[in-house]
């Protein structure tokens, strides 16, 4: 068994408006040093052994379903479990 | 200034129907081999340098705005940047 840790962030590039509104609601509250909030999504993913490399299905997975690559990049880390 | 990232996931004992969602499209999609999908919240936070503890000040964010305690756990990093 495999535990997936996968991110999801919008690239540098890309306006977070979400992050953004969530900056301000942290000023009203007060914390005026908050500087920037970027929003992403965060997958944790339980993938069973087979005979194929666990890399190659999440980099299909996130290419297909989970990331928009066109706006988003990812990056994940893989730990083996027993 | 600090470089601090939030994961914010449900509570083990809190169903995700949202990861059961993508579980299913995965499934469909061939991927039998993942057992397990839980997503959470991700965010990236520059805090500028005050008198006041850092960890604190997350703390208290995420207490009181990006998660919910009841349903929610979360964990931070707080990377030193120049």
């Amino acid at each position: 068994m495999y535990f997936v840790k996968v991110y999801v962030t919008y690239k540098q590039s890309v306006l977070d408006p979400q992050g953004e509104a969530v900056k301000g609601a942290v000023h009203r509250l007060g914390y005026q040093e908050i500087e920037e909030i970027r929003i992403g999504k965060y997958f944790e993913i339980k993938v069973k052994k087979t005979t194929r490399p666990v890399q190659e299905t999440i980099e299909e997975i996130c290419d297909k379903l989970l990331s928009n690559v066109v706006m988003e990049s990812y990056r994940y880390e893989i730990q083996e479990e027993n």
